[in-house]
């Protein structure tokens, strides 16, 4: 991981350089940070030549740390319009780190508006036009080019959706065995991708040489510590929820609070859940004979995935995960795994978020365009995105968009970006980060669904400091490659992560050391942003949810502004 | 006007209340800052509960001073979330203010979503349900509101484009004799109006007093005075372009110089620039027995409207003008009076700002949507916007919007507003109060076509001076309610508007006064922006107007951002 590449799609070249020193210290999403405050206008067009898309694996991407190949995807967001990074599991990272590179640059236009695929092997590296993959579904495009390029390379490619440049388009990355389907989901970087000609990264580390460490023995006993630590914690271990039950093991509870958006945010609890839910997800995947508890990249302990099948054994989707069973399910009325599950392998194939579009059909629900609790009305609002009709042009491009044209006000969103599937007014904590990130409304920003045991979800007090702890915490898993799933054993024992880094690369790094990095990640969006052109008015839930109860619990989102304007002002 | 008209939509009542002394000094577009400072909570959703909608009167409206009877129309915009005022000729100023109404404040919302009639006449004040007119156009609206209230009353209506919250939707004000649509175009203040659930105000001033002159005697000379200078003026004299063409009198020198908008923003000048000047515009007119030279308030003495009629002497459209010339025509590529006029009628039936309009019709061609040059092509997609599909509201939105949802970068747009006929790549100084003025994209808030033989419109040097001159002198005429075309006598002569003001008021202004009162409007306007989140990033044009060059100077806009982002720094 000593190069960068620089995909130039105006000239169509492709070419490894030294990685400049100021990158050296930096992975993941702190990396994309510094490259766009570095590199790119904060003020420029998202879908313009001056934009770049970078794709970058953490700190620990490429080692066999467990569940630390998430692969970080970023740019200039085309959906806020700010600094953005989504990142995904599966084997992107770990292919673009063996490969030696600590990040892939894609910068310019194509001329015309052809389309591309970028091929990158141990020594190679191709730029291969690929007009004939245009309009494929995601699916296709991950078969075809494993059967072109070989089973065991890793596909990162954008659907219609992404060659359409909607704006809820996402980046979807291949994983382990029937894991097809990893998506950078959020902030329209599947647009951006569109944008610049590359319908897809195919990527083959066979014969690549393993990264060197710079303190073998301290990274091995640190890794194996902290692997041990995860299969020893009740949540993340073998009988731990996380396992058993993978991201959808948290509906019932989230049910239970009343935070559950439901019916376009209109209710917190969905009288359906149990259907939905993780328990009753594992029982229909079991008996079915689909799977449960496998990984999305090689080597992760926790392996909380899904293999989602039909009543015949056919997969559906893999994994079916929590923040779509409450977009796509719950706030869509819709109270059948397989009815979600039919709209997220639309989704995926598409190459669309499925937060934000199960918003937006959220939101085009409210205008009369389907029917809460009637799938077919959705799937038809799907196939119209599959169309690129006007209507499907709207929804692909998000939840404000949706609202914008049918003059719905009720538009669950920050920043441009949709809610994910806590409502803010019954989880007090996710509002602020909600509101305060500088990614726009996301949960994997600060969950504060898992610290309600520390701050009352309802009270309006202590809600900032928890969202401030969480997003630093955020920060550090983002950039160094881990999955929010991992981060018990390194929030209970930072030391076990300064550790591994310190292994990896032999920078001597203390606790406070990667504290201030933590913070460096935060300071380096907040800085893009505002010379972005965002304000602290930009910090700020929809007005519905100040004002409009959600029951069950009759809660308004009332933390005042004043304290969420001074939530970084520590950094 | 020693009283506020306080409408409020969410209790269906209205009530006067004394005019509150700190409003005193204001009218029109200052009156509507100030409200909105002091009223409005700058951060909040254009189209809820809690903006407003403000009708105001220049400081000079309701008497008989020539061409100052604009109306001021204003609210939070649903369009660029900024500050907003659009002004219209017609006789809705002079009727609110015979009425003593100093400004009409709608406020709330309705709890159902029905539509209203506000009716004001001499002591009568009446909401008036009325979900029959629904969906009905403004012409039909007007007419049928002059059958049931007379003939002489006035109509300020919306159209289907309003009702549905379409954010290019502007607000239709009837005039003098065949003016019917006027419009206080820019800003989607219509879609505020529609989300009022106002349908339309109509104006009875019969048996109103005269309104009290402080010193009669100033008030007449200076009044006198300044319409003598408006008829000895060469331009806006009897045999003064702006008499004998009115607004269209200079697209043939704005074509020539290379700044008129051509098939999206592509070209500076036309092929057919000749078919749809003002010269070809009043032989038509003539030669077809419309009319040409007619007021569209009574007692203005520049007189410089149109009826534009058919070959069977049937009037399409009153007033065809400039900015709706250049859009709806060279912009779509339409080199014929008839089929600018066409389009135009639609738009003004639906309520639609024809800025607004044609620039996404535009983007709309550029998407493959519609053909530049097939009159037929753009009409369909108007048809659709009255029709309400999804394609129609789109369109009904506006450009950025078109551009969103369709993919195309090349939207002409700043602050999410359409900019008009003037293309600011070869007229730099537009270039400069598109990007600066708090109001978005707007020519009416300083306009360089005036000052071109004080700076090359082609040079970097001297624009922001030009254009903060203009600036101010805009903000004087919007608060005045005197239309621009009357701008001659005092900008040249300052004295003469503070003696009309004296006169009227007995305030005992000095030109000091009157230049500090002009920068006061700037300053409440660019607070309420900032408020609301605008920063220097917002006041930049397209990327694509920077960088591709415009025919046939091909010249591109390069006045420093720098150089912009200090142009208020003085105020």
């Amino acid at each position: 991981m000593d190069k960068i590449l620089r995909v130039d799609m105006s000239r169509l070249e492709a070419r490894a350089e030294p990685l400049p020193p100021e990158y050296e210290r930096f992975g993941g999403r702190a990396l994309i940070a510094r490259i766009l405050l570095n590199e790119v206008s904060p003020e420029c067009e998202p879908l313009g030549p001056h934009n770049k898309l970078i794709f970058a694996p953490g700190l620990l991407g490429g080692t066999n740390v467990s569940s630390a190949n998430r692969l970080s995807v970023g740019g200039k967001s085309p959906l806020t319009g700010g600094v953005k990074e989504a990142n995904a599991g599966g084997n992107g990272a770990r292919d673009i780190a063996r490969l030696g590179y600590k990040a892939v640059i894609v910068e310019g236009k194509p001329a015309d508006s052809r389309l591309y695929i970028l091929y990158l092997a141990h020594g190679r590296v191709e730029l291969i036009p690929a007009d004939d993959w245009r309009g494929m579904g995601t699916y296709a495009t991950s078969t075809r080019a494993k059967e072109r390029w070989g089973e065991g390379c890793s596909v990162i490619s954008i659907g219609p959706a992404g060659e359409m440049l909607m704006r809820g388009a996402g980046i979807v990355i291949t994983g382990h065995e029937e894991q097809v389907s990893r998506l950078a989901a959020r902030g329209g970087l599947g647009a951006l991708m569109g944008s610049k000609g590359l319908k897809a990264v195919v990527l083959d580390s066979s014969g690549a040489p393993a990264l060197p460490l710079a303190d073998p023995e301290l990274f091995r006993k640190a890794s194996s510590a902290f692997a041990k630590a995860l299969l020893d914690n009740p949540r993340t271990g073998r009988t731990g929820s996380m396992h058993l039950y993978g991201t959808s093991g948290i509906l019932k509870i989230v049910n239970e609070i009343g935070t559950l958006p439901t019916r376009s945010f209109r209710e917190g609890s969905f009288e359906k859940a149990a259907e939905i839910s993780g328990e009753n997800l594992r029982e229909t995947v079991l008996r079915r004979g689909g799977k449960i508890g496998t990984p999305c990249m090689p080597g992760c302990v926790i392996a909380c995935c899904n293999e989602f099948v039909d009543e015949g054994g056919q997969t559906i989707v893999a994994t079916l995960q929590y923040e779509t069973l409450g977009l796509l399910g719950s706030n869509l009325g819709l109270g059948s795994l397989d009815d979600v599950a039919r709209l997220n392998r639309m989704c995926n194939d598409l190459g669309l978020d499925s937060i934000e579009t199960g918003a937006a059909l959220g939101v085009a629900a409210e205008a009369g365009l389907a029917r809460f609790g009637d799938v077919e009305s959705f799937l038809a609002l799907l196939r119209e995105v599959a169309a690129g009709s006007p209507l499907g042009r709207v929804i692909g491009n998000g939840a404000v968009t949706t609202g914008r044209v049918y003059g719905v006000l009720r538009v669950p969103a920050v920043k441009g970006q949709a809610i994910p599937a806590y409502d803010p007014r019954s989880l007090k904590g996710n509002g602020v980060t909600y509101a305060t990130s500088p990614q726009g409304a996301d949960h994997t920003a600060g969950n504060a669904f898992g610290a309600r045991n520390e701050v009352d979800p309802l009270a309006v007090e202590g809600q900032c400091a928890v969202s401030l702890k969480l997003q630093l915490g955020a920060a550090m898993l983002d950039s160094t490659g881990l999955c929010l799933f991992a981060r018990p054993p390194v929030y209970s024992d930072p030391q076990l992560m300064v550790d591994m880094i310190n292994g990896r690369y032999g920078w001597g790094w203390t606790v406070q050391d990667l504290e201030e990095f933590n913070k460096s990640v935060l300071r380096m969006e907040l800085e893009f942003n505002r010379l972005a052109g965002f304000t602290k008015a930009d910090d700020r839930l929809p007005e519905y949810m100040l004002e409009e109860p959600l029951p069950p619990h009759n809660s308004v989102f009332d933390v005042p502004a004043s304290e969420m304007d001074a939530i970084f002002s520590g950094l």
